[in-house]
This record gives structure tokens, sequence and C-alpha cells, in this order.
């Protein structure tokens, strides 16, 4: 199913998921991030379809992720080398692997971050670099920026008004769940 | 289009973006995590087909990121919670904000996270909660698991061995696009 256009929602997430939000974006990304540059090693490795590959390709050279580089001239060849804005996604390929192994390694990871310096696995945590103080639902809060407009103010209103935070109330005990 | 299951893949991105993946999914959730809970304002806020939302809310429920509950019985009216599963996705979404924030935001944010002590903006920054130091792909590296297969473990030899990870040699170049 194609989706709308979610370029001109406000909203950063949503701004985002119309770069990268379909699968193979995400799987290609990991590749890339992970090394890979050619494209018979990307459709080995994800296993995709030929004319998929290369329209997913095109579609993260065009938003930045990727970048062209030829490395054979003949025949002529091209690779795919992760950008600085491809790398700057990083965390959040880190952030859903951790939440993948919580959630669905029945058990030990099969893939896992590693400091090579300890030889330890890592355990993410997400902090505030102006405080050093770790992410927590209650203290930090999505609130409106200083482009929001008078729609975004209006729902951040409304949803502060009705005190409906699922860190609040009743919704606590789904918490457990 | 449909994709082919991820279920079966062995990494924990690809796990998770079988549950997660669907754009309306991800915007479900972040509705969810700003307090959002009844159908009607879903919908309102993201503009979505009725038999979507609904197909969507459902899948959330069975993956176990919402829970469902009855907050009326005449007429029978249900609304949806966050789960503690779906509140642990909520550093996938925070760094997506802020990639979105630092590419697609035209200047200033319109959504931004802030440290309610602080009325700040935070910085987000992902560190190793057992050393305290920040995550650098240099240093932290993805690597097998204890539940890696024999085919992850060539795949990372083979990927090591090219020696192609992005932040070396080459490739560099490329970081500044």
């Amino acid at each position: 199913m194609k989706n709308k256009s979610l370029v001109n929602m406000p909203c950063p997430v949503a701004r985002s998921l119309e770069h990268v939000g379909e699968w193979w974006n995400i799987l290609i990304l990991r590749e890339a991030l992970l090394g890979v540059s050619r494209f018979d090693d990307f459709q080995n490795h994800l296993g995709i379809a030929t004319s998929t590959l290369a329209k997913r390709l095109n579609a993260l050279v065009e938003s930045g992720l990727l970048a062209r580089r030829q490395y054979c001239e003949k025949p002529p060849r091209d690779e795919y080398v992760i950008t600085k804005k491809g790398l700057d996604f990083r965390p959040v390929l880190l952030t859903l692997m951790q939440w993948g192994n919580t959630y669905y390694a029945d058990g030990e990871p099969m893939i896992q971050l590693v400091d090579t310096q300890t030889n330890q696995a890592v355990d993410l945590m997400l902090v505030d670099r102006n405080t050093q103080v770790e992410i927590d639902p209650q203290r930090h809060q999505s609130q409106p920026g200083p482009a929001a407009d008078d729609m975004i103010k209006a729902r951040f209103e409304a949803s502060s008004a009705s005190a409906a935070m699922p860190q609040q109330g009743p919704v606590d005990q789904y918490l457990k769940t």
C-alpha cells in the first residue's frame, strides 16, 4: 500500500519516514553502515529483487543518505557509500536493534553492539548531552518548537490539558503488560 | 507493496520492522506516546482512513505495543494505551525525531524534546550505560551475538576482512556530503 505523502506533515518523525520509512530502505542502510557498498552484495545479503533494489538505492541517493561512486570505468560500475546524513541515522538503527534484541531475540541476541575496547556488549542509554541526565518520559517531553504553527500549539495545549500522558494515572497498570 | 516476512531474518532490526515498519504504526505509536488513546483522536490527528486505523490498532495490540481497554460500557467503547513494550520503543522515535529535526526542519524545529526541569531543548546523545562513553562507530560495532548462527558469523568475518567499514579509507570523503 502506498501511503499519502508525509513530507507536508509538520512532525519531524513523519518527515523522516517519508525518506526512510520503507522497510527495504532501513535494511539497505543497515547494510551500508556495516560496510556493504556493491549492488551484488546488497542483493545477496537482503534477497531483494533487482528492480526493487535499484529503485531503493536511487531513492536513498536522492535523499542524500547514500552517495553513488564509480569504482570501475570499464565496464562502468557504481557503488553506494554512506554519507554523513546516513551515518547520522545510525542511532535510530541502534535503538531499533536494542529494542529488537529485548523483544524478539528469543533468548540471546544473534547480533549485538560491542565495545571493541572492552569486548563487552553495549547497553544503550539515551541521555541529554547538556545535562548528562538519562532521558525519562516524565522529565523529557515533546513540546512545540520555535517554528511551531498554531495547529501544533493547539494540539499540545489540548493534550496537556487532557492529562492523558502515558506515564500518568490509570495507564500505569498497562505498563506491566 | 507488501514485503516478504522479515520475522525469519536473524537480524533484530529486520524483526522489529515486521512489527513497527509500517509508517502508520510508527505515527500511531507517536500519538500514543503523546497520550492519545481514543480512536477518534488518532483519526483526527493522523487523517487516516477508518479501516486502516482499525487494522493498524489491532496489529499493534497483537504485537503487544498497545493494550485495549474498555472505557465505556454502554455503548461499548475501547481505547488504546501504550504498554511497557511500546514505551520502550520511545528511544527509536526520539532518535528519529532528532534526525528529522537535523535534516528536515527547514531551520528551527516545529516539535522538539524539552527538559521540563530546565526548559531547555534536549540534545540527544547515545551512550553505553556500562562505560558512560558516547557511542562511536569506530569503537562500538555490531558483531555476532551469543545466538549467532554460522551464516551470521561468516557474514561478519567476510565484512571485517574486506575492511569496507564506512568509517575507514576512501569513504571518508563522502561523509562530508
